[in-house]
């Protein structure tokens, strides 16, 4: 495929620059008409690669794009997953260039969205464009695009249940994850789920003056950091009652194979810019993010928070708390112990509100399947040396969801680096990377048969 | 008086109506020429009033106003204090008027200062016109209005220094404080002082997607949280090092004198809307708020606030934490000792920054002066009760600094009540303690000599 890149190249990236213009941000109302611009986008993008067919579906969110190209229905039908949704790019000030407006600089695409999920998605359709027009598809080929993951995909299952004959495949094939490094391959074989919920600690009925009540009424910030504060002891483990139960040990041999993963904890915190990690006791880096659930609080605000002073004692105080869970932990059963945790640790002093954002499962692909064997002697090829299995951190709960709707295992070929700070100011996504797993991805249609 | 308000009531409302348009929040810069007109507005109701002279005086700041009226230099000189500048209006949507559009409902006036402190200080301008014209005034009379008390007077104490033979006086007389209720008049003979200070937890040196590193990265607002539950301890004593070294216990006597205000425990909780009282062990909510310092936490941010999720380990949390402070406690102090307790519990996985915003000491007035005495035998004969010497919880840094460098004791006759909500949305002013203030102010001057 690497001519066919070299020659495609402008249009290419034209063409990816087309969609990350469009500000396709979830989670904020404003963007609804964003969200069916850039489905519709899709559609485009589909059709012209090459699909029989494409078409948005709209949904009780934001729409869905589906489009397939039948090539032959005995042949092996690779489902390919992608989300076309963003995050929101606050702090907006941070960025150096506008995040909607796709610039170049030192060999990187910076844009939101560059990387996560629009760059890795539209590889998928250039390899795709690629294995139709040399004549090279042996395979049927769908795409199920969704915009809502970075909201926690509320409306996909639902659409997968009613469409599981559309959506019948061999394998779902997913970029929407990491490498360990650029010159380190890997393969994610399991991801974390999530469980993220909203608190609302409330105190006196209205803001009071500190000067007159301070001492005497509770301070929900106050009480908010304390109850937060208690959820984890001192040796990282979270407190919630019944929060570890479902967790599966890994065996010592397990956790040694993993282990294999380079790691390089000076560059680590160096990259990161701290002095130490921290974590769980008992566990590695590569574990704690791998194989082991975590807290952590995603915002807190309450009182005043503009220039200056205020001398204010705030009537409400909030925070946005997620949980990441590890393959048989039930999202859905954390949320509940979470809720009925954080009640019962309230203070009379206080009420408290939990309410549940979203969350999904984690999950864990047999190593030993044919997709996976095809993707490493694809990736082995693009870059001359073995991938290694890796655990991801970050959850993409839909997959656990569509796994067991259309009992099929997703394969994550990711080629995002750590250095592209998706979700944060300045996401990119390196040239190199994007046009190599274009490359991966053909190579895997070439090795994958039943 | 009540016959020259009778006949002057609309005028009144309309006169202070025009300062309470005036948007003078000192703690946002947009506000800088709302700053000036208000003083300017100042001037020329001191001169309406009767005063000889009046003007702006520009500061580093915010500009100050001084007026006077020498009726004859043998006669006591009262020099009144009074700040123009008010507090900032967020949250804006919680205000059932316009803050900057004074509204009459239910006999109190809604607006931002309606009683901090424009209402009260507009009070003083009132009762010396009616002694100015009705010829009663056996009183030289200067006023000194600053527009920075909200942000903690950086200009006033220096200017002070610089002109203290113009502020020489017999007593400063302040109406910024409230009484202990509608039907229990009080005069405050004490007040807290005030360290703030703003602290800032570091951990990566990015936002990080909490996927991919939560659990084994520190999150700072896990962590600020962490170091904010400790600086309290399950008894209600913070537990900054040296932090109680100054603080002077009272006798026994003292607390039960102080135990004399009423106090409705039942009444005090259904105001505030809430089921338990927190506070300090071993003292009452009088005396928490009177007679021992506390730490608050006024503001705190970190991480995404907007609407829906977002998954991010941030890199910077934020919070604004302020301690009052009892007579003998030095502000400076204080703020020295925070500091270095915070920094001293700054696990190695964060870096933090303190950054002291303003502060003040806290003071006593002796209740057998003249000038206290006075003040008594005024509010008796308008309320038809003796009033209480109460302990004010509220801090006027600046008044402990005018007391240090003019020799001159402070007397608080506040007219404010706690349903005021003041700092908060929906600050208002009794029409009833507007007009009784002014008579008890008008009692005042018939009843204070050396």
């Amino acid at each position: 495929m690497k001519h066919y890149i070299e020659t495609n190249k402008d249009r290419f990236l034209e063409e990816l620059f087309s969609l990350l213009r469009i500000p396709s941000v979830s989670s904020l109302e404003q963007h609804k008409p964003d969200m069916q611009h850039c489905a519709e986008r899709l559609v485009e993008l589909l059709l012209e690669a090459g699909a029989d067919e494409a078409s948005v579906y709209p949904t009780a969110g934001h729409p869905l794009v589906f489009g397939q190209k039948i090539t032959d229905p005995s042949f092996p039908t690779v489902l390919v997953y992608g989300h076309y949704d963003v995050q929101p790019i606050d702090p907006v000030e941070l960025w150096h260039s506008d995040p909607f407006e796709p610039e170049i600089r030192n060999g990187a695409i910076y844009a939101r969205g560059a990387n996560d999920d629009k760059g890795q998605l539209f590889m998928h359709i250039k390899a795709f464009e690629f294995m139709v027009r040399e004549g090279l598809l042996k395979h049927n080929v769908k795409f199920i695009l969704e915009g809502e993951e970075e909201i926690g995909s509320p409306s996909l299952a639902a659409w997968a249940m009613e469409n599981k004959e559309l959506l019948a495949s061999d394998i779902i094939l997913v970029s929407d994850t990491t490498m360990i490094s650029e010159t380190v391959p890997s393969i994610n074989c399991g991801m974390r789920g999530l469980s993220y919920v909203e608190v609302k600690v409330t105190g006196p009925n209205k803001d009071l003056h500190s000067g007159h009540y301070g001492g005497a009424v509770a301070n929900p910030i106050n009480v908010l950091c304390d109850m937060i504060s208690s959820l984890i002891d001192k040796d990282g483990h979270i407190t919630i009652k019944g929060f570890y139960d479902d967790v599966v040990l890994l065996s010592d041999e397990d956790r040694a194979k993993l282990s294999r993963a380079p790691f390089d904890m000076e560059e680590y915190k160096e990259f990161l810019g701290i002095n130490e990690v921290k974590g769980e006791a008992g566990y590695s880096t590569l574990e704690r993010t791998g194989i082991r659930p975590c807290l952590d609080v995603n915002g807190i605000w309450g009182g005043y928070t503009g220039e200056g002073a205020k001398t204010v004692l705030p009537s409400v105080a909030h925070a946005k708390i997620s949980m990441r869970l590890v393959p048989n932990q039930d999202s859905a059963t954390i949320t509940r112990l979470f809720s009925e945790h954080f009640r019962a640790i309230a203070p009379d002093y206080v009420k408290v509100e939990v309410i549940p954002h979203h969350g999904g499962d984690g999950f864990l692909i047999p190593i030993s399947s044919p997709a996976y064997k095809a993707a490493e002697r694809a990736m082995t090829e693009v870059y001359g040396i073995e991938p290694v299995p890796s655990r991801g951190g970050g959850s993409i709960p839909v997959l656990a969801d569509l796994q067991r709707i259309l009992k099929v295992d997703p394969l994550l070929m990711g080629f995002g680096l750590e250095r592209d700070t998706i979700h944060s100011p300045n996401e990119s996504y390196l040239l190199k990377q994007f046009f190599a797993g274009m490359e991966a991805i053909a190579l895997f249609y070439r090795y994958y048969r039943l």
